[in-house]
């Protein structure tokens, strides 16, 4: 499948116009999210990884290069052009797993507009999927204060493809693994899994199925005690720990995945620890999310582990980021970058080539952040690194682990209000004065001269 | 990539213990939706084609292999007999297109319980998100009523097989066509577009832009006018619709994205009619969904065209349906099926191989569905069809355009309430009495015997 044609049409068709009409020009544009989503304080950038490979491997196919041309829309020259396609400009993007702000670019790409505007639909897809899930599992990783969060979404995510990066972008934010294999082989991240009711249900009984299972996998069984009835599940989940625990085997866990967790899981906990299997410890599963789980251990639920799946893996209550890529300014005849920005209602822009700068107090705490012009002389850390210069990739992905420790000992150094989940806390991000001022300069410029 | 590695971790571990316990026994799984999602009366079918290929296809790679001998977890036989694994049972299932309900089995496994087990994450994953887009995509189609939708969801779905998914599964909803090239070629889609901002601003101003684009496509452009100020762009919009016409060239459209869509389209409307550009289409495009068009149609808007993008590409209201993959029944030591359910609270499914009646009256409607088991003598249309005998596909594709088809002229012979986009409207699907009793003794003597 060639991924190089997966881009809206009007890219292309944009792109020829170029190829006529603009065909030395250059721009830089920017992918940011315009507004947080209801429930976020922040986002976790993700997807930096992805897009490097997609851009290093950009090269349609020839069967690709056929289908555009049966469409009659496109001139040879410029099918000519983009076989012989190769990026050759500058990006500069967050790290993955650095946490961002609404009006914040995460990617900005200078290039020949050509090149800068045919990445559009990869980039946007690909921040708008992996941040917006890393951005959801993190929220229910501090939610579950330090106990184990599993990902659990293959089945109810979106097509394989999502199912994998919500496996890698959940790992970043904080998850301890997965149960998706293939991830787990391509990410190296850790693997997970109990059974199944229907493993239960096609045994004799409930007792024989624990028996074949705890059998099969003395060192590492979770058994699923719901399928009949709970409590009954649980004695006979206690029969079968006692059993390995004569076989110098420990019962790695129980599930429960319905019923009122609180008062299973308290009940599972001291009969667990009444026979003598303190270590035997207790997952929690079934449509949980952030506001579950807080609530059930506020309530005191005595759970180790939880199986998070759906509602991480689709950010349900927040599906899509308002992830949007904008042209900041572009070349003019002589070859000179002039600001440029929308004015369009409640959708304007800010022009210019522009750097994110995190302000740290003495104690190395953030205290704002400011969005300013790059190059310009701003105290804080610059969030923006260059990845590619001159169509070379130059940044190096630290691995998963280390980006996922990056995650939170950066978010350490937040406002300790970011990490709580009613998402009401606001952290500041500044405008500078002279981004401020290049606005209004050309705002009103546009007003005046270039509509006509 | 290996696909057929994407799967949960405990299909596998499951697959040992029936290895070493149960290598005789078959089963049957279903697969459904528990409860339809707010706002849907109805869902349809969709994935099936990428199940069909996933089973025939499956065969662990080398590398896969090796990944899961290194886990540590799995006995030499069983990964033996992985590595020759071939689906060898039958499958059966509802068209691409068919309108389904709570509680009916979209696709019916039967096969040995090993083979039935390691289909589930993959067959759940695909059901899952085409169903869901398909079911949202065909809302939004009727809100339209009959005006022209387009697929513009690539750069918000969830990946790039989301996004591939969301072409096919919106225009078998009957959407009219995508922006996403990759999805125009897989699957023989119409593609279309129009131009971003960014176009416009690359340019010294806006009827430059207008005037370089219309002469590279002068067949095929559409305008977007609210870069600046949208009434001037109109006016743009229309001198270069009436240069075109001098060039005995058809403008093709201006679109709108973003204001007071009713009142700008009413206006442009009028402005084109006026200047002699009737054949000029309206396209409006900006965060739609159903109800937005419902309302913009509702208050007159003048719209030929609407290109509808995140809401309809990650269902937004609904991103994943409540699909599930449950045994209903298993082999006993002599080979005979045994219905099987479970107990848990709130999750009590139906036991047995079962069949979904769908009942026509004398003018050929349909009054209601019946769930009944498969074999019984009952009345209407059979929805499940054979789709695999024996592990031999024998299901062809009818292609995604006589699909299309289908699911609008199927959805007419449904009460005309059905396809109200308030989703109050409940079809009738009732239990067979023999279904019901099956039930009801079964979970008698599992509360009596099973459970100890």
């Amino acid at each position: 499948m060639d991924k190089s044609l997966l881009l809206d049409l009007y890219e292309l068709t944009m792109a020829q116009a170029y190829f006529v009409y603009k065909p030395q020009a250059r721009a830089t544009f920017d992918l940011f999210v315009r507004r947080l989503p209801k429930n976020r304080s922040f986002l976790v950038a993700c997807g930096l990884e992805d897009i490097l490979q997609y851009i290093k491997n950009w090269k349609l196919s020839a069967s690709s290069l056929d289908y555009l041309r049966s469409l009659g829309t496109f001139s040879e020259e410029f099918l000519e052009y983009l076989c012989g396609f190769k990026f050759s400009g500058d990006v500069f993007a967050m790290p993955e797993g650095e946490i961002f702000f609404a009006d914040e670019p995460v990617i900005r790409v200078t290039a020949p507009i050509i090149e800068a505007q045919i990445l559009e639909s990869f980039l946007l897809n690909t921040i708008n999927l992996q941040s917006a899930i890393a951005s959801k599992a993190v929220r229910v990783v501090l939610s579950a204060n330090k106990r184990v969060v599993f990902d659990f979404s293959l089945r109810r995510t979106h097509g394989f493809d999502a199912a994998l990066h919500a496996a890698r972008s959940s790992y970043i934010a904080g998850c301890y693994g997965t149960s998706n294999c293939l991830a787990g082989k391509l990410y190296g991240i850790p693997i997970a899994g109990t059974m199944a009711h229907s493993f239960v249900l096609a045994f004799k009984n409930e007792l024989d199925s624990f028996l074949a299972y705890a059998e099969t996998f003395p060192k590492r069984s979770v058994l699923l005690v719901d399928t009949y009835d709970t409590k009954n599940g649980i004695k006979n989940a206690i029969t079968i720990g006692l059993y390995l625990k004569e076989k110098k085997y420990n019962l790695s866990g129980i599930r429960l995945d319905s019923g009122d967790i609180v008062s299973l899981s308290k009940y599972a906990r001291v009969m667990l620890d009444k026979a003598g299997l303190k270590y035997v410890k207790i997952f929690a599963s079934g449509n949980l999310d952030e506001f579950k789980i807080r609530d059930l251990l506020r309530r005191g639920a005595c759970v180790d582990n939880f199986g998070v799946g759906t509602n991480m893996g689709t950010s349900i209550d927040a599906p899509s980021l308002d992830v949007i890529y904008k042209i900041s300014e572009v070349t003019d005849a002589s070859g000179k970058f002039i600001p440029a920005m929308k004015l369009s209602k409640a959708k304007v822009t800010y022009p210019g080539r522009k750097q994110v700068f995190r302000v740290q107090n003495n104690s190395g705490k953030f205290t704002r952040d400011i969005l300013g012009i790059a190059g310009e002389g701003l105290p804080g850390k610059q969030l923006l690194k260059k990845v590619i210069g001159r169509g070379r990739i130059i940044y190096k992905s630290p691995g998963v682990k280390k980006i996922r420790e990056f995650t939170h000992s950066n978010l350490d150094k937040f406002p300790s209000s970011l990490k709580n989940i009613s998402g009401k806390y606001k952290y500041p991000v500044l405008i500078s004065p002279k981004l401020r001022s290049l606005r209004s300069v050309l705002s009103q410029q546009l007003r005046n001269n270039k509509i006509n």
